[in-house]
């Protein structure tokens, strides 16, 4: 097995200021306190504390994860700079912690305190695992950028209980969690504090899942329960239908598939394991040619917050759930680890700058758990019982009652800087374009590289060599599969190297000062979606760069189902400063059918109408930034005239 | 008030041979067994019989109105022809009721043998009078074909009962249903008894629905429940959230929806209440111009059954109930005989060609409960808790649990007869066109006149005069809204009358065998719907005369969606005698984007694309006639390219 690239260590690469640096001080000074409001007045963190009666805050089986998630996004920050403050907050958490931890080492402060007879009773439903793992996550973090062992030392004891809890030898449980997440973090944890036993955890968890007998019908019937009862009615829905190496299609619950899918992927690396890697690969394959939106967003439907059938993307249904595009993001990452393909990056892009980032608003503190392609503000009495939330369609909310996805949004854009280069021993991969600056050992010397670009609104990146001494290495870097033609040069000279595997790369010693540019065509591009997806027929959504764009009510006026974009019509990219600190934007001339010379009535035959479509200018802004200003319609896809 | 006009009864109106004789041939060997066996087979005739234990059968609140559905059926359709089988069914089932009902009149099959002590204690969501008033139909409908009076003598002990216990006396309860349906039913038995104090508890009804304090929530209250935990969450699903005269958009649960306009539509007729004439044409015009299928559908949404808001009307996840569309066939005729426009009968006959027509297949044993527009046979494994149930979407079912439209579809089919004429003291109103012999009185003489046509699928129409003796009276004959042009002639010579009102008018002393000729122009019309309908945005629909027409997949191969229709595409009416008895098909050339080009991956960039859009032939069949071949994707809205 050749050695594959693995993600550099935070704290080994720099956000300079752009893009990213902007999203990052959002994410810091309005983020994580807004999260730390939400967390503190909802009585997540006093739920932490034994003293607290729970008739005072009705303690929940998944607020652990909240919690463990924003100390998790602490984590990442602190990596970028110290803060008492910060550090205070979830040192006291994490006190608090210490006095819930049973004799045994069981950490849940759900169970012990509300139902302590209940622990590891329901598996499928409850959560338990899963709040394990995010702690797990946490203490990773955490430990890592304060280099403060008490949260570690917390779930190392809570994970050697698990350890010697769940297992297939005598007097263990054979189950395993119905929302996948303790699998990837045990991974961390394993790796964290060279543990491999962690590991061996991870895989039996993983192994398990699916196999017969049901662990979850065993559990069910254990209960008193009927296992057909089973409120989701399908295992499907926890991808529990089948062992994972006989899955090959990414289905029910999003988020539970994309955390198991980044487990799989990450041990099949880690073990050698070609039937796991194979699985993951057919997986990823089904979901990104057949269930994955243009925005990055999956799972289209709000019934099992989850998948349904190949080609199934209705837009103004989606639910396209904030935490499914981040797990993504995680999962296109262990893919890329796995088997060094640019690809991966392509998708892992494409929902980091459209999904994910739509998740929360411009301003930092609101926050969408769905993701719609195209919005109607007009909301039915009825919606509240529909099953579709209709109300979270076009404006973001600043919290929720199930409030996964904020914490998950604020760490994964704390993490960012674990995106943008990946290494092996002699080559540095620069996989996500963005000004920073990284430090790592190549090939033996030690490196410096700092990255100038105005990605993702421009397509030129330079990259220049930093350190002081001349090194030896293979710089790698990613063209992405929207890019179609592209210019390399090295101090100037070019460079014609081909395109393998998703990167072209530059072999050389490299002296201080050495500037590589590569230069991405970047023009808009009318992207059309595959012949089975009936929702985007005769539509077209603009492109440009890894950015999908759509046109809102307050630029363009209501009924925008009416606009049409000519297949010649004169489109133009350009920047607005006062958007939201600067963001591209697209304009140009659409045509469009206006309800004034409509006659009346609701139908009306073709041939008695004098209407016209008639051009009218409109403008695109990036899918992320939706809803941040005045209430009104939203389309990603647009008709095609 | 000059006299509306009024229709005529079944038994005046023989159907001839024709497009409207093949419905009830299959309504009545067809639908009518396969309804009697569903409702024997699930008990719900059993339910009738008192020494039958509930725990047998499991009887249920709504149970009584599917069985009077039936027979109310049975009742129209033995008004053209006697039949001996069909009526000892019948009266067997009579036996039972008389058996169950009670000494004091209450006849309830459910809450007689289950809940005694509940009767009447919940009006609002255990729809008792609503089974009345189905009760009341049937006897009406049955005991006027047969001259039998069994049941209707049942019913009057009934409603005489309801009539002590409801009104706004002393000691009386101040109530009403939670599901209109009896108000329209203690019309039509006030009439049929010839008994005006049942049309004063129909009125009590209506202007009770709505007031405050709210007998829903004082209700619920003396059952000791917190009206807020109204299942519904709010009034409007039952239009009881203010009096009836205050509503003037149409709202909630449409088939409860429109059977209340039905009655409000009857009485403000009969008791010449303009406000409540003016809500009811407030309410139809909102229903009308923003509420309704081109397919004559309402109520777009599944989660209330019902209405959501103006322009709203989504294709694939259309509910379109088909009892809704026989509810706005009722409506209409009452909007008709109230203000005599030919504008409500244009509404009738979109309804009834369509959507009602849909709800039952083509042999006449499956039905449709929802109505789509758009139909994909892909079924998410989740459909069966998504709050859709995309399973009924593409193919009728034999039966359903809650069985509301196989029999009320029977019943619509057996009582169409009705609809085809209307008439004053002097004025014969042809309202829908079908071959059929009219059998009347005007202006004092006895007439008789056949009507031959081949409508809907020809707009040549002949009427002539078959009495004995010569009569004078006028005859108003409906052009049709979607009519554009169309040629009128009395005996070959042609007359030049304007349409007023809907109607072209001819006033003469007919002789026998006089023929007048109507000849409306019927050619394939594009249909394009309100700027506003944003489901339906640069796409047409075919309509000829009233029939709206789809593609099917069985016809036309898969991916409807891509197919589009450019405004030059020649477009040819047809015959197909070999499609369900003779149908009417549209044919033409489409253009179409295959996939077979189609690189690879969900998205890609339109300029690397080389697939072009295609010349292809299509057929399109009508819309009622859908989902009776091999099963696959429908759809009723093409794009036009």
């Amino acid at each position: 097995m050749t050695t594959s690239p693995r993600a550099l260590q935070l704290s080994q690469v720099e956000i300079l200021p752009g893009f990213w640096h902007d999203r990052l001080t959002t994410n810091r000074e309005r983020t994580l306190p807004a999260v730390h409001a939400k967390l503190k007045a909802t009585g997540r963190l006093d739920a932490w504390r034994r003293e607290v009666p729970n008739d005072q805050l009705q303690r929940h089986i998944f607020w652990d994860s909240d919690t463990a998630k924003w100390i998790e996004a602490v984590g990442y920050t602190l990596t970028a700079g110290r803060d008492a403050t910060l550090e205070a907050q979830v040192d006291e958490v994490i006190d608090w912690m210490s006095q819930i931890q049973e004799s045994d080492g069981y950490l849940n402060s759900y169970f012990s305190i509300v139902e302590p007879d209940a622990r590891w009773t329901n598996l499928r439903d409850r959560h338990e695992l899963y709040c394990a793992g995010h702690l797990m996550e946490a203490a990773v973090a955490y430990s890592r950028a304060t280099g403060k062992r008490a949260l570690l030392d917390l779930l190392c004891r809570y994970t050697d209980h698990i350890a010697a809890t769940f297992g297939p030898g005598p007097g263990q449980r054979r189950g395993y969690c119905g929302h996948p997440e303790v699998e990837l973090a045990l991974i961390k944890l394993a790796e964290a504090t060279d543990s491999p036993h962690y590991l061996d955890l991870a895989r039996f968890f993983v192994d398990e899942r699916g196999r017969a007998p049901h662990y979850f019908d065993l559990e069910a019937q254990a209960r008193g329960e009927d296992p057909r009862g089973f409120w989701a009615k399908t295992y499907h829905y926890c991808q529990a239908h089948v062992p994972v190496r006989d899955q090959k299609i990414a289905t029910g619950h999003s988020v539970r598939a994309a955390y198991l899918y980044t487990a799989m992927a990450a041990l099949a690396r880690l073990t050698g394991d070609a039937a796991l890697a194979d699985s993951c690969r057919a997986i990823w394959t089904d979901l990104t040619a057949h269930q994955m939106y243009i925005t990055g967003g999956v799972g289209p439907a709000h019934a099992n917050e989850g998948f349904t059938f190949a080609y199934d993307l209705p837009n103004e249904t989606a639910y396209g759930e904030t935490c499914a595009s981040i797990a993504l993001v995680l999962w296109a990452q262990q893919m890329f680890e796995l088997d060094g393909q640019g690809a991966y990056i392509d998708v892992l892009e494409r929902a980091l700058y459209n999904n994910v980032l739509a998740g929360v608003s411009a301003e930092g503190d609101h926050f969408f758990y769905a993701n719609p392609l195209a919005s109607y503000p007009h909301i039915s009495p009825y919606a509240h019982w529909s099953g579709i939330h209709t109300d979270r369609h076009y404006r973001r909310s600043d919290w929720f009652g199930c409030a996964c996805c904020p914490p998950n949004v604020a760490r994964l854009l704390a993490s960012v800087g674990q995106y943008l280069y990946a290494a092996t021993d002699d080559t540095l991969f620069a996989n996500l374009y963005g000004a920073s600056r990284v430090h790592t050992t190549l090939g033996g010397s030690d490196v410096v590289l700092e990255q100038r670009t105005d990605y993702p609104w421009a397509g030129a990146v330079q990259l220049e060599l930093r350190s002081a001494a001349p090194a030896a290495f293979q710089l790698a870097l990613r063209v992405p599969g929207w890019c179609r033609r592209f210019t390399l040069a090295v101090n100037g000279a070019a460079v014609d190297a081909p395109v393998v595997a998703g990167y072209v790369r530059v072999t050389r010693t490299w002296s201080p000062g050495d500037v590589v540019t590569l230069d991405l065509a970047m023009p808009i591009e009318r992207m059309r979606a595959h012949p089975e997806v009936r929702q985007d027929a005769h539509q077209i959504a603009l492109q440009r760069g890894p950015v999908v764009y759509c046109v809102e009510e307050v630029d363009n006026g209501p009924r925008l189902a009416n606009l049409a974009l000519p297949a010649e019509a004169a489109l133009a990219a350009g920047r607005d400063p006062g958007l939201f600190g600067g963001l591209g934007v697209i304009t140009g001339e659409a045509l469009r059918v206006e309800p004034a010379a409509w006659p009346g009535g609701l139908y009306q035959a073709e041939s008695t109408l004098t209407s016209e479509a008639r051009p009218q200018p409109f403008r695109a802004i990036p899918y992320a930034f939706w809803a941040n200003r005045a209430p009104g319609e939203m389309r990603v896809w647009l008709a095609a005239a």
